[in-house]
């Protein structure tokens, strides 16, 4: 990426400064107030286009807000409901590619009715966070996974796939931009979301001709802001969240919506989300918007760590992946954690309900989990299934032993407080 | 109804004429230049709310296009490509209930990019065409069932609920505006398109505190513009369209979006659409966007017309409906039909594939269709199973005997050549 490339206009937001400094930023200012437009690849004999433009991050036309708002107190954000000054947007055309991306003051979508996003679901997403510390670090977790995952995604509904890499050094530049909107507060983050709709203005039912690819950020809190507290479940046959051969396993908005009506229907009943069960066997696949852990006690004292399987029904959680490698990682010797217990093995395989009836029988029922990005690991204590409730272990402080070492581990990771690749710092790119 | 109570402003498009005389429009305009609010239902004692404001079409803000579009020739239309001068908006909040209804020039929606819709595809819609004669007479087709499934969709993701008999007052009122966009070219019509999005500026996946309810219409044309074109359909196992505890049933936005790719699968085969399929059977449910039928030869010489049941999984077509209740009254001998065979049953029952590869071995597949609202009987003549084509029957015209005799039936009904209650006029509303 070259600064030079890089046009940035209104640079008078008063919030403007930090590790990116204003010398390096401001000649591109002055010189270079002007959209770039990225020139599909031709044929040098033909002319024909032999390759659309990919995302672009040394064209990214940066606009600051002048009216910066006013940022809560950390103690008053409610997930999802303050956002920063600014977004990125980047505009894509089935003719002409990918266009210019924008860093742009925080404002409406200006969208015709007809544009199929608000008919056909044409509409997926990523949950990503960045961490702040007090030397001014700024680190964004695994977006690697985040950007295959979206791809993957996109794939699946007919969307454009993109250079994740390019999109990952967006995401930086929006970051670094908002990071003043970042709180420092221990276990405080910042909640990336980017997000790929289809902008077409026709209402016929086919691929999408135009979308439109954003991100947007809030201040978070917390997820356990005054202790670990564990969710109650209620396993639904009455409701299917994935089935072999659906969506289950892409992070499509289609995902969500339809899971609202039974969350409700189980908060009626007195839990807090749904635990998602597939099939004849009632099969575990997932726990309201999480990926499923279960801890059993063997017949030889050790400890098996299981989640379902992905298949074709779970959502490849950067978490779920998170928590299988660092156990593995402990399992073999490679690197091991402290409150982990030292014998343990991770399976990846089919968990039906009979095992957990049965291991809450036996004793042998050690902890269950959620886990994702906004909680990262979620206790659960109870889960109502066929007219009783199954009571599972969490300990006084709420919260397992292998779900607390898994948190600390993941945190520590998060915030930098352990020297990892996963940590990826935001504050060398080029603004 | 009262015209006295509906506002109407810039009575300036110079289109406005119509069956409701300027006379008795002016002076609401003149006198009720101002924007109603809906009061909540409040306890005479207590001032409590015990009902928010439902949709009342009597609130009706009307603004009319001082810039109104020009309309191509029929010739020119493609299917959802082309809308009209006006559009539908009611807005929804959980505090204050469903706002007044504005019928205002078509175009572009304001949405924070935080909107739910854009997230979790909280989003539903209908379609339903409106017809009109030489003389005048602008028809609907069975907009209660519209109206009834709408509700029955929002439901299903916790957006809001409304009076159907009032919004199809409004749709009445919308399509009489724009009446001069219906071509009268035989087998044009005005589709509509009511979609109902959740509005809420926050990332939490939880009910929708806000909705949007928009309502745009396309003039179109036949489906068939050069004849009739049978359909070859891909019966697919490796995609699902909908499963039992799923939403198949409900017209969400979240059906369609995963749909296409499997489309475009079955195209790169030589198929248009797919068939799906559903668990080890192979149980027919759905071909493309559209509900299904097949005809059977039985051994006493009579015709069996079956559809798949909806159960959990099944679209509950408006079209599907009207063939089963027209073919219910034939075999009845209430209301019989020329060209319909005499003695014929008809049944809701599960199909699977080897019924037809059975029947096509047999001889005894006469007929296979397709049914909805945009081109309402489509025939088929190949289907792609398991490695080779079944090929069926569609007769000289590119459509069976009773595919013919349906279609001619509904559209008799639709376009008012048949006198039938199904048809509902809308010139008699107020405006």
């Amino acid at each position: 990426m070259s600064a030079l490339r890089t046009s940035l206009a209104r640079l008078s937001a008063p919030r403007w400064s930090g590790a990116v400094s204003r010398a390096r930023v401001l000649p591109a200012v002055r010189t270079q107030i002007r959209t770039y437009k990225a020139d599909p690849a031709r044929d040098a004999m033909t002319g024909e286009i032999i390759q659309l433009p990919d995302i672009d991050s040394n064209l990214t036309k940066i606009t600051l807000t002048d009216s910066p708002k006013k940022r809560p107190a950390s103690s008053k954000l409610v997930f999802g409901h303050t956002f920063t000054d600014h977004m990125l947007t980047i505009p894509w055309n089935s003719a002409t590619g990918w266009a210019n991306p924008e860093i742009r003051p925080y404002g409406p979508l200006d969208l015709d009715p007809s544009c199929t996003v608000f008919h056909y679901a044409f509409t997926l997403f990523e949950g990503m966070k960045a961490y702040r510390n007090a030397d001014g670090t700024v680190r964004l977790f695994r977006p690697d996974k985040n950007m295959a995952r979206m791809n993957r995604s996109a794939a699946r509904i007919a969307l454009p796939t993109f250079d994740g890499a390019e999109l990952t050094e967006l995401i930086k530049k929006l970051v670094m931009v908002d990071k003043d909107w970042i709180p420092q507060d221990k276990g405080f983050s910042l909640y990336i979301r980017p997000t790929l709709i289809a902008t077409q203005k026709a209402l016929g039912v086919g691929p999408s001709s135009d979308a439109l690819l954003f991100v947007i950020c809030c201040p978070v809190g917390p997820y356990y802001a005054s202790g670990f507290k564990p969710v109650q479940l209620l396993a639904t046959t009455k409701y299917v969240r994935a089935t072999p051969g659906g969506t289950g396993s892409y992070k499509l908005g289609a995902n969500y919506a339809p899971g609202i009506v039974p969350q409700k229907e189980a908060m009626a009943e007195g839990y807090s989300q749904n635990l998602w069960l597939l099939g004849d066997e009632h099969a575990l696949t997932e726990v309201g918007t999480m990926n499923l852990f279960v801890a059993f006690k063997q017949a030889d004292g050790s400890v098996e760590l299981c989640t379902p399987p992905l298949d074709d029904v779970v959502l490849p959680g950067v978490t779920r992946d998170s928590v299988l490698e660092v156990a593995r990682d402990h399992a073999s010797g490679k690197t091991p954690i402290p409150g982990l217990p030292a014998d343990i093995k991770v399976s990846e395989r089919k968990l039906i309900m009979k095992d957990l009836v049965d291991a809450e029988k036996n004793g042998t029922l050690l902890e269950v989990f959620g886990t994702g990005t906004a909680a990262i690991i979620s206790s659960v204590d109870k889960i109502g299934y066929e007219g009783r409730d199954l009571i599972i272990p969490t300990g006084p402080a709420g919260m397992g032993a292998i779900s607390k070492a898994m948190l600390d581990r993941i945190v520590g990771i998060q915030t930098g407080e352990i020297e990892h690749e996963w940590s990826v710092v935001a504050n060398d790119v080029k603004i």
